[in-house]
């Protein structure tokens, strides 16, 4: 899923994400909630309409956000209350509070909310938000009431394990229509995400959709898709390209590098985007250098469909019984490189 | 044309300018000079290889950039002499310099190097502006040798009507494949810009294309097509829309205001452009509110396919017969609103 925060994804327009091949987008509801406020949402008809995105929507509960970016007041069991980073003024998020403003945003999937530990966190403060994250999983699905929406939980735990394992259970006992794993990709070493994902993959509930949150980086995908994950969320692609980054064949490129001042060759000859299409590494790098914002969208974009190129092929792999061949596991000097 | 500065038409991809309806593009030489420098454009198969844009493209002279910013050490007959604003350096533009690099750039269109003298300026100052014009005009088409680019010169001779007839009939005595008016829409009040269309409209080459400078607002380009002009280029319908303003109606809408926070309708219903077709003021008002660059684009987008909408029909009610009725005077009130 691109990441849509604010009701769109940055610098694109809906006709090029879906030219991307993105099937679903993200939006934070934190920042939905602050500009422009669900209840203009609402009457707008709902993100789908307000943004004019007719495929699957998700929105995240907005507990990420406030324990990310918030000045926090305060945490206890009821909630969490944070200071309007627009006027100030206080608000308090809770579990309710939080099923109320994505009920009203109307995505066709909405997260849980729960509490995501800062990295590195102890024991005994991972196990404090591992229970509060069930007790506020239990008044969620209280709180839930739209039928054309599905509720997904979030299993926390950090790294550890017996803890993870608690989650999962927990979790999987609401039978819900969906299960994400949080708490991943928020600064633990690469290896730490593994063994987790090792760990989690045989715990879940094998007809539920799985997804993992915060992840995006294609060696990560590969390794969770072989433990059955299916949905991915990342801002990596558009705030990369945004900063003149570019992805090509598992590297990531810096174009205001001199080197491609004079290159008149594709970024990516695989590639099927505008910016591979249409133009050079040397036009790119001169975007990039003038600052402009055409440099910006044009690396979004590549970035998003190179993203959704990969996963697209690990589909593909799985309907052709190939995935683990291909993919499992995945580098960017594996032979797999040829099947997208 | 829209304006294309750095070889971009500001957060507008090809084939999103190609929607537009837009038939030739300007690009700026003094800014291409710099940044990549014209050897790189050259290299690259030029200007429309190098942007991607295969229609119509012209390049200015670079003076206009030179005397409006450039930091000017010294004018005299030669030439300008100014301080590059990248790394300090002096930079000497004369006429054949000029031609030079519009050659590299090759463009469909290059511009003669003029001088276009600040407003307001006396008569003795437009007086010699003229004549170095005139001067540079000759040394421009001694230095001009590419068979495929069209040279067109510049009148200028700023609001007195015997320099600008002086300049019509010097320029027209080149007999080049296009004539241009410059230093208008510098700063002078409409009425002047008026009165100097109808003084030279009827001393124009008819079979030459009539090219005014630095004009895009619906009224003045109703009223230079009265007097047989052809061509228009202007920053307005970009700059206005990065900055959060819309073209609509022949009024200037400021998407930030308030009024459009529930607002849920089309930002204008006759429009095709994306912006109109997919999404609501509410939406453009939120995107603008957030800074998001999509608001950007969109209301860039928008306010170009309003003006060569409005040129469109311009053309439209020529070949039927009917500009005189519709468009001749021009005003956002007037009935003509209906043919466009």
């Amino acid at each position: 899923m691109p990441v849509g925060t604010a009701a769109t994804v940055k610098g694109i327009t809906v006709p090029q994400l879906e030219d991307t091949g993105a099937q679903m987008v993200l939006a934070n509801t934190y920042h939905l909630h602050l500009q422009p406020g669900e209840a203009v949402v609402e009457e707008a008809g709902g993100l789908h309409r307000f943004m004019g995105w007719s495929g699957p929507l998700l929105t995240d509960s907005g507990g990420f956000q406030v324990f990310s970016l918030g000045a926090i007041n305060r945490i206890d069991d009821h909630g969490v209350t944070f200071r309007s980073p627009r006027d100030g003024s206080r608000i308090l998020l809770t579990p309710e509070r939080s099923m109320e403003i994505q009920m009203a945003l109307g995505a066709d999937v909405a997260m849980a909310f729960d509490q995501c530990p800062p990295q590195p966190s102890g024991e005994a403060e991972v196990a404090l938000a591992c229970r509060r994250t069930h007790d506020w999983l239990e008044r969620c699905v209280a709180a839930h009431r739209r039928a054309d929406q599905a509720l997904f939980g979030i299993i926390q735990g950090g790294c550890f394990p017996h803890l993870r394992r608690e989650s999962a259970a927990v979790v999987a006992a609401h039978d819900l229509p969906g299960v994400a794993v949080g708490g991943v990709s928020v600064g633990e070493p690469p290896e730490e995400i593994h063994r987790i994902l090792r760990l989690l993959g045989p715990l879940l509930p094998d007809t539920k959709p799985r997804y993992l949150m915060g992840v995006g980086s294609l060696p990560e995908m590969a390794l969770a898709v072989a433990q059955g994950f299916d949905l991915f969320d990342c801002v990596l692609p558009t705030r990369l390209g945004r900063h003149g980054t570019a992805l090509v064949g598992g590297e990531r490129w810096n174009l205001r590098n001199a080197r491609f001042r004079r290159d008149h060759t594709p970024l990516d000859e695989r590639c099927p985007c505008l910016a591979c299409r249409r133009h050079s590494r040397a036009y790119l790098h001169h975007l990039v250098r003038s600052g402009e914002m055409l440099g910006r969208t044009l690396l979004s974009l590549h970035n998003l469909t190179t993203s959704l190129r990969f996963t697209s092929a690990m589909a593909r792999a799985i309907r052709e019984g190939c995935f683990a061949e291909d993919f499992a596991p995945w580098r960017p000097d594996s032979p797999a490189a040829h099947t997208w």
